[in-house]
C-alpha cells in the first residue's frame, strides 16, 4: 500500500480531520495522481452533513480534482510521469453494458464507482475522495488538463463543469439558443460562461438583485429576479433552454413557465424526488429533463473547449486546512463561486 | 336563440337528462353544426362525477363530435350547408397571442373556449357540449372531416386522437423509433393505430396480459406485462418514444425506466401533480413532457393522416338515451376502445 494523508470525517463528527490514508499500489491500468486542488462541491457538503459513520466507514470527499502524474502502473500508454490530470467523480465503470460502450460510464448499468464513497470493482475498499495528497486511479478516467487551463480553477469544470456541459451540449445549445441559467452559484456561473461561448444569448434567473453585476460580467444579457413576480411574468415562455442550478428543494413550476414552446427545463445535480403540475408541461409542450456529471468522451469535450474558451471557475483558492471553514461558507452560499483547496499545505 | 336539446346534468345530480337546450344565433362566422356522433371522453367521465352545480350552473359534456353543416353565417367561407365537419375540445380563443398565431391555439394565453363548461368570449355564457343535436361553432374551431373516415368512428379522433397525435408527431415519431404505448384505452389504442402507421415498432405496455391478442390486432409487436417485473427489467431502456395513457394518478418511475438513452416519456391527458425521481430522468439524459389536444393545424394534419392511412377508433356505438350507461361502464373501463353516441334519437 501507499501512504498518502488527507481530511477525513472519522465517526459521526461532521468535521474534517487531517488523517494519514493508504492508497492501493498500482495496478496494471493504474495511475498515482499528486493532487495539488480540489474543488469543494455540494455533494461533498451533503455527504460531509448527514455523515453517520456507521459501520466504521470513513469519508474523504473531494471528486473534482487536478495534478500531477506521479506514477504509472505498465499497461498505462495515454500518461507518463509529470503529465497534469484531472479526475472527476467517476472512477470506474463496468465496462461492458450499453451505456459504458457509448462513453456514457456515468450511467453504467451495474453503477460506475464513484471517486469517494463508493466500492472498488476490484478489492471491494471503500474508495476515498481528493481531499487528499495523493489519490490512485484507472487511467480511463483521468483526463489530460489542457495546457492553458489554470489547474486550480479548472478544478471545479470535472465536476461542476461537466455537469452543466451535459445539458447545455445534448440541448443543442448555440447560437440563438434562448438560455436562461437559475442560480448563479457554483453550477450556475459556470453554465453562463459556457453558454455565452456556445454563442448563446444567455440570462441569469436569480434571488438577489446584487447578482446583476456579475451576471453582466459573466457574460450574461441580464438577471431575472426571481421573487418579483413582475419579472417572472415578463419572462414568461422566453427561453429555450432553462438551466436549474439551485440545489435546495424547491418549486420547478415558476422556472418550467419560463420555458418557451417546445423548450426544455434542466435541472442539473441530485434534486431527489421532484413534484410538477403536468399543465405546467403541457401547456407550451415543454419538457423536464436531469443532468448530473458526464461520461468520460464528454469531459474529455467539456475540456478541449473550455480551454479553447479560456474557461475555468472563478475560485477561492484556500490551503487545505481550511476545509472545514470551506464547507461552512458553502453551507451559508457565502462562496464567488467555487471553493478550491490548495494541497500543497499537506507535504 | 335556436332550439335543441340534449344531455344535461343539473344541479348536484350525477345522472345525465334530455333536456331542452338554446343555441346562440349565428353570428357571422359562426356554423351550426347538426351532431350525429359524440365520442364519450374520460374527461367527461371527470366533469360529471365531480360535478357540483354550484352557482345554477349546468353541465352538457361532449367534446368530440362529428355532425353536417345546417346553416352558415354570413362570413363562412370554409364550409358549406351539407358539409362533415368534426370539432373537437376548443371553440375560441383569443387569436392574437403568440401561441394562436403559431396555431397553438390550445395553449392560448388568454386561455382557450372549452367545448363544454367553457365561458363563451362574447356573451359571457357558459359552453354546453356534444352531447346534443345542434353545436354552434365559430368556423375556425370546426374542421372538414375526411371523405372515407366513418363519421362514427372519426368522432374520438378530434380529442383522443389529437391528444396522441401531438407527442407522437413533435417527437418525430417515424420508422425506426422504438414506441411503447402504455395502458391499451380510448387513448393507447388510437396511439399504437397511429405509431404503427407512421412507420415505428410499436409495444403496448398493459397490466392485463389478455390485452396481447388485441395489441397484435392493432399492429403492435408485442405486450409487456406491467405488474410483471421480470418483463419491465427486461423492457428497461428500451423505448425512444414511450407514450401513458394511464389516466388515473400512477407512478412514473416504472415507464420512465422504459425510456432509452435521450429518450422522452409523454404522459397524456391531465394527470394533476406528479412527482418524479430526477435520477429517473438523469440516468440515460431522459426527458418528461405532457400532452394533451393540440392547436388547429394539428388537428387538421392529423385528420389528414388518419384518413389516408384510414385510421379511426374501434367503438361501441349507442344511442345517445344510454349515455348514462356508458360513463358507468366507462367507469370500470368496460370499453373496447371507446364509446360513441349517436344522436339520431334526440329527433
Amino acid at each position: 500500500m501507499r501512504n498518502t494523508v488527507g481530511w477525513q470525517v472519522e465517526g459521526p463528527s461532521p468535521a474534517l480531520r487531517r488523517t494519514p490514508l493508504e492508497r492501493r499500489d498500482l495496478r496494471p491500468d493504474d495511475l498515482a495522481v499528486r493532487v495539488d486542488y480540489c474543488g469543494v462541491c455540494h455533494t461533498d457538503l451533503h455527504a460531509v452533513s448527514s455523515w453517520d459513520g456507521a459501520g466504521g466507514r470513513r469519508l474523504v470527499p473531494g471528486h473534482e480534482f487536478t495534478g500531477v502524474v506521479t506514477e504509472t502502473g505498465p499497461a498505462v500508454t495515454r500518461f507518463t510521469v509529470g503529465d497534469p490530470v484531472a479526475v472527476g467523480n467517476i472512477v470506474d465503470s463496468c465496462g461492458e453494458c450499453a451505456m459504458c460502450r457509448a462513453g456514457q460510464e456515468n450511467f453504467c448499468h451495474a453503477f460506475p464507482t464513484l471517486t469517494y464513497d463508493g466500492t472498488d470493482r476490484h478489492d471491494g475498499s471503500t474508495t476515498l475522495g481528493g481531499y487528499s495528497r495523493e489519490y490512485v486511479v484507472r487511467d480511463r478516467f483521468a483526463h489530460a488538463l489542457p495546457a492553458g487551463l489554470d489547474p486550480a480553477a479548472a478544478a471545479p469544470l470535472l465536476c461542476a463543469g461537466i455537469t452543466v456541459w451535459e445539458p447545455l451540449h445534448t440541448l443543442g445549445v448555440g447560437p440563438g439558443t434562448r438560455v436562461a441559467v437559475a442560480g448563479l452559484g457554483g453550477l450556475g456561473h459556470l453554465a453562463v460562461k459556457i453558454a455565452v461561448a456556445l454563442g448563446a444569448p444567455t440570462s441569469v434567473v436569480s434571488r438577489s438583485p446584487d447578482k446583476a453585476a456579475d451576471a453582466r460580467r459573466l457574460g450574461a444579457h441580464g438577471l431575472i429576479v426571481s421573487t418579483d413576480p413582475e419579472q417572472l411574468a415578463d419572462a414568461r415562455d422566453r427561453f429555450d433552454v432553462v438551466i436549474d442550478t439551485v440545489s435546495a428543494p424547491h418549486d420547478l413550476g415558476p422556472y418550467l413557465r419560463l420555458v418557451a414552446m417546445d423548450g426544455t427545463l434542466s435541472h442539473v445535480g441530485h434534486l431527489g424526488p421532484v413534484t410538477v403540475e403536468t399543465t405546467d408541461l403541457l401547456v407550451g409542450r415543454k419538457k423536464l429533463s436531469s443532468a448530473g456529471s458526464g461520461g468520460t468522451p464528454a469531459t474529455a469535450a467539456m475540456l478541449d473547449f473550455c480551454a479553447e474558451h479560456g474557461i475555468t471557475a472563478d475560485i477561492e483558492l484556500l490551503p487545505s486546512a481550511r476545509v472545514n471553514e470551506a464547507l461552512d461558507r458553502l453551507r451559508r452560499n457565502d462562496v464567488r463561486y467555487r471553493f478550491v483547496l490548495d494541497m500543497s499545505d499537506l507535504d
